[in-house]
């Protein structure tokens, strides 16, 4: 595989095991590595990292590392590292079980970044050194420039900005990715900004590789490993039912003339409901559909199948192991279809307000203002983190949550009388939709978004609850615009803490 | 001063009273003025139509009124009409006494929306139909043009989207304010947004007047009234440390790279610590830098008198009676100084982001982990509005917030364990300033700016609730990435309301 996946015959005198790579990373130092959810991580290095860093622990040497990635990677990177307890620090993502439970029993700092700010705070300086990146690539081009892999993320960021780079050549990727990216080289610190040159989804403003330094390749590591995606349940009841409301809304505000019968460019969160919108999609009126996203699931690739896609921009593939499987076999069908972008493309402000995106996030809870928490259970337990939810929430045409009324079987009530984090404030949620059906909030001040969000989206075990609470608020309240008794705000939440249930 | 200000014949036809004009308003509809901050808002009309309202109220006639403006107005506009109970519903910010005790008190509905998203908004149909706009003028041109008054805001979409419009042309403003407004018309509905042509604060991207069909001009009214704008209080002890802090902080940016010498484009909140900083940037060793805001403050004269402002680009003035009137009897040297612009081009997350603006604003209360409160005072009761610090805080090169330590003579502080209401998420507060210290949170985790916050931002006498409170936060909370406990998290709030202090 060398000699096709590696063209630089210069480079390939750096080529060696994920061990001497991993020997060549500084104890102690800041780490860039390629992935975004589970694809394009490296699958090599950080194993052998991990196994490193556990030799010199149990020779009592500190050996912990500050990560930074696109996202959330996969269970050879975040797993292996935050078990092997050699992450210090880590940015700006996470849904590793293992490095999640380690920051909620506070063995490990975490920073939650909003996605498209990653890379221009590394620029600006503000995140610290970059001593090493770690990226999986496709190939590496005769001239030196490297293939992407199934994720962007921040790798061009990384390559630009570390003292040292190690690629990973992965053989699984399938070499005719190469042309699907589009990596934009025209980013700037101010005063030199200019304005980013894309008004479609399907535009390229870009080159096809990454550009690199070859005296900064310090080790180039061949692999041949999937991606590791967690398989999609199919969609239940309940998602069916969010997905029902959401295309009956849709509908309704063509007919209204407040969206071109093609929609609008689409951002999809990830997750089961996410898919359950595209599945619906799939059986709905829309023709001519694009998405402009973070990451392209299973569904977005049945409905770029179908026809009623035209092209979908993302920064990464976030597939079932299944579906990973048949994109690969059919990689070059999808080649005018898919558009990878750095996420600071894909995420940007500028670009998601000219757009005009329709978002669809998920969320943890909303209290009856809609004011969204999308990370912190209970206000302090993370469970993955922002990503790119407010890039898109706040600079969306139309912003939409979704989620089922209640969790754990009914014993966490989704609407709450106040969220207990926010993350995404009042005024950029605009509609919140759960299986009881779809509150319109634009234009509403927020005791009208009260009733709207109680009435259409609460449980009905829960309505009578929420009722009384916001009646004895109104008459309570120290103020009357957001009706607010602080005494019982957060005593929802800590009902559950002590009794398993929000339920009173 | 007729033939002077209404240069266009035929429109002199429709001058009349503002008694007549304020009676060919609807009752019952969506009215959309002019005023930004005090400055530009129509003078006379409103006053006419609050008797107008009153007068029917005494006959038992229902009769209020959906107001939309650019900002805060004056006395004139919403004081006036929210005593006559003539407001039923109001957006996107207010700052009035009358009508901000209406609004607690349960008796006007108000929306507090994001500055830059209120013409978005109306022109996707959001908000619903606007009948009529009440717009100040300086002048009414030959060719039927308007040359807008001391704001702009969204007068804009207001003459373009209402059914009817009805002017003020106000000769109190001065003429020589004919060229310094740049109206942009090259917004769009998405799928035709473009990137909007702006890369340095004094580019000129549109028209100097507003565009107006003349057939939906139904009355013209002449007045004669200076804007209303409150004094400054001069810097307290308190509002220079916290500029010599933020100084300091900017002079170090320099020195490490991260800030060219002239600075980026500065964007400023309104308010007396805001004024203070613009002092300590007349004394400091900034030259030539530019401001990219929403309103020009008495600070910011000074700082163009002493050249070391280059160029202030905003919506509208915000002035001093004193400043305002200095401003008028010297316009002219101001003229290729000063550019007014629609406040979604002032405040466009696409425009700020690129041109990289410092954002300073003021807070209410900012919690141990940064989330900041700028509107709900104990989470309920409205104070202003979030106005335009969310469209520059989540965009801005560096995020900074300010306040004293401590409010009421020291009974409320403004660090306190939980924010009881958020309007800035952690992620979109970068440095937090008080009397105190300077705490820079680039790159920590939520407990990292926990400790910075406390130590470095907290006045003394709270200093060691704050830490106690963090510490058995650390011990007993569902989950360590923010620690939290639930049932003392607003305990501060529910005191003050309780005791009037937030002393324990």
């Amino acid at each position: 595989m060398d000699h096709a996946r590696i063209r630089n015959a210069a480079l390939r005198a750096k080529v060696m095991s994920a061990a001497d790579a991993a020997a060549l990373i500084p104890p102690n130092s800041t780490v860039g590595m390629s992935g975004f959810t589970g694809s394009g991580y490296p699958k090599s290095v950080p194993l052998a990292l991990a196994a490193l860093i556990e030799a010199e622990h149990a020779k009592g040497n500190p050996f912990r590392l500050k990560v930074w990635t696109g996202a959330s990677t996969g269970p050879e990177l975040d797993g292996a590292l935050a078990k092997a307890n050699g992450i210090e620090f880590r940015l700006p993502y996470n849904s590793d079980p293992i490095a999640r439970e380690k920051i909620n029993r506070g063995e490990m700092e975490y920073l939650d970044m909003h996605l498209s700010q990653v890379a221009p705070a590394a620029w600006q300086g503000f995140l610290g050194p970059l001593e090493t990146a770690v990226i999986e690539v496709t190939a590496i081009r005769a001239d030196g420039s490297l293939v992407p892999s199934s994720s962007i993320g921040n790798n061009k960021t990384w390559i630009d900005r570390a003292e040292h780079i190690i690629l990973e050549v992965n053989a699984w990727q399938h070499d005719a990715l190469e042309g699907m990216h589009d990596i934009y080289y025209g980013t700037a610190l101010p005063p030199n900004r200019v304005p980013i040159p894309l008004t479609r989804t399907d535009d390229r403003i870009g080159e096809s590789v990454f550009r690199c330094d070859p005296s900064k390749i310090v080790a180039i590591v061949p692999t041949d490993a999937p991606d590791r995606n967690a398989p999609f349940a199919a969609p239940d009841e309940s998602a069916k039912l969010i997905a029902g409301h959401l295309l009956e809304f849709l509908q309704h505000e063509v007919k209204l003339g407040r969206l071109p019968a093609s929609l609008l460019p689409l951002q999809s969160g990830v997750g089961n409901v996410a898919n359950a919108v595209m599945s619906g999609l799939l059986d709905g009126p829309f023709e001519n559909m694009t998405a402009y996203t973070e990451v392209i699931q299973d569904g977005m690739l049945d409905l770029l199948d179908s026809g009623k896609l035209r092209v979908a921009s993302a920064t990464a593939f976030s597939l079932s192991p299944t579906a990973a499987t048949s994109l690969n076999a059919r990689m070059e069908q999808y080649r005018d279809k898919i558009i990878l972008r750095p996420q600071e493309i894909s995420n940007h402000p500028e670009l998601i307000r000219r757009l005009g995106c329709i978002a669809m996030n998920g969320l943890i809870e909303a209290d009856i203002y809609g004011n969204v928490n999308s990370t912190l259970v209970m206000g302090s337990r993370i469970q993955n983190g922002i990503g790119g939810s407010g890039d898109f929430a706040r600079n969306a045409f139309i912003s939409i949550f979704m989620t089922p009324s209640t969790a754990k079987g009914g014993k966490i009530s989704a609407i709450v009388p106040h969220a207990s984090h926010v993350d995404h404030i009042t005024q950029d949620v605009q509609v919140i939709v759960t299986e009881q059906g779809l509150a319109d909030l634009r234009g509403l001040s927020p005791k009208q978004r009260a009733k709207v969000i109680i009435a259409n989206c609460a449980h009905p075990s829960y309505r009578d609850q929420l009722e009384d609470y916001f009646r004895r608020a109104k008459l309570g309240s120290y103020g009357l615009q957001a009706p607010t008794l602080l005494t019982e705000a957060l005593s929802w939440h800590e009902r559950y803490i002590r009794t398993g249930s929000t339920l009173g």
